[in-house]
């Protein structure tokens, strides 16, 4: 049901994102800008000289704390969310409001359709930001969500994280979560506070032997 | 596996919401007011004659919109997360972060036991709003959430919303959202904002028979 972003050549891209880090500050030429941003997805539309925003940088799937973290790396995946899953969310939540759930019911609302539960769709955001970005050790700290559109039952839903600041003392990392219907129109924005472990902000690996 | 809190003379204890709704502004006797705070759960503590709160005053599964809404009403209900429960919710959210799921794992993060998904036990306010208070016809407009204390699995659950304030002109409702675990400690805390139909402000009933 959920396909995951693949960039394909992982170890090149995080090498790219260490470069991006370390040259984003710098004077480049257009030609080597315009080669990394075109670089498997990796982009450095709005990188400044004068911010640490590097990106729109996609990592992979299991890109896990192997290059530190950077202000605009993104990961992505989506998910299509049928009838079974909206029921089956609707016992785990006991949430049965008949919006989700019943055709004739929803066809009154102003939605005409059933739509799936907010905080169903939304729960990829958390699959994404404690599996990939920033990964194992996350701890959620808060998030605020704003719904725009609704999503309905049966649309294919991309959910997106991307690193928007991080606060290297206190190990703070901000991220916008976002998620687009198929149309490519914004269902929901909003944004989720992390700690992660020191090893994160510095990118060394194997934490799942460490004490967290 | 969930428990909605009864209060088992739901008509009476409408009546005493509209009490003390036309009379927190009001003098009252002290032996008046005490008689209405002890009555079936509802209480006016904080209840000042400058403030339209009148709270708490807790309402019944089925209150659904049977008076007009007002600051302090409020609904629980409980429901314990065990491993199956947490499992599903992997499934659906993609969400198989090995510390929701691995006891081995879990052992050595500062947790020491496995915890629910934040999304999962929070998505028991999406059904106290949609379906209680305020219950049908409910748009969810955005949430903000502030994890404050980890869920374990198998922990008793309490989440609670409640009116904090109330829109008319908009027809937008916040409520508070929060959750305790079996101890009383709060697990996260948060607000909702909901934009209800017109009909549920005055408190009109048979909202499923009509557009939303």
């Amino acid at each position: 049901m959920k396909s995951l972003v693949i960039s394909g050549v992982r170890q090149q891209q995080c090498s790219y994102a260490l470069i991006l880090k370390r040259y984003s500050k710098c004077d480049m030429s257009d030609h080597f800008r315009n080669t990394i941003a075109n670089y498997e997805g990796a982009g450095i539309a709005n990188s400044k000289k004068t911010t640490e925003k590097v990106g729109p940088v996609k990592v992979h799937s299991d890109y896990d704390g192997k290059v530190p973290l950077i202000a605009g790396l993104f990961a992505e995946c989506s998910k299509r969310f049928e009838k079974a899953q909206v029921e089956q969310f609707a016992e785990l939540s006991e949430d049965y409001n008949p919006l989700h759930l019943d055709d004739e019911f929803a066809k009154t609302t102003r939605f005409g359709r059933t739509i799936v539960h907010g905080y169903l769709f939304s729960s990829l955001f958390s699959g994404l930001i404690g599996g990939t970005l920033p990964g194992s050790g996350s701890i959620y700290m808060g998030s605020t969500t704003s719904y725009k559109l609704p999503c309905y039952v049966g649309d294919l839903v991309r959910a997106r994280v991307e690193i928007t600041s991080i606060d290297e003392k206190r190990k703070i990392v901000k991220l916008s979560t976002r998620a687009y219907n198929e149309q490519g129109k914004l269902l929901v924005d909003g944004e989720s506070t992390i700690m992660v472990p020191a090893s994160k902000i510095t990118g060394t690996t194997g934490l799942t032997q460490s004490k967290l």
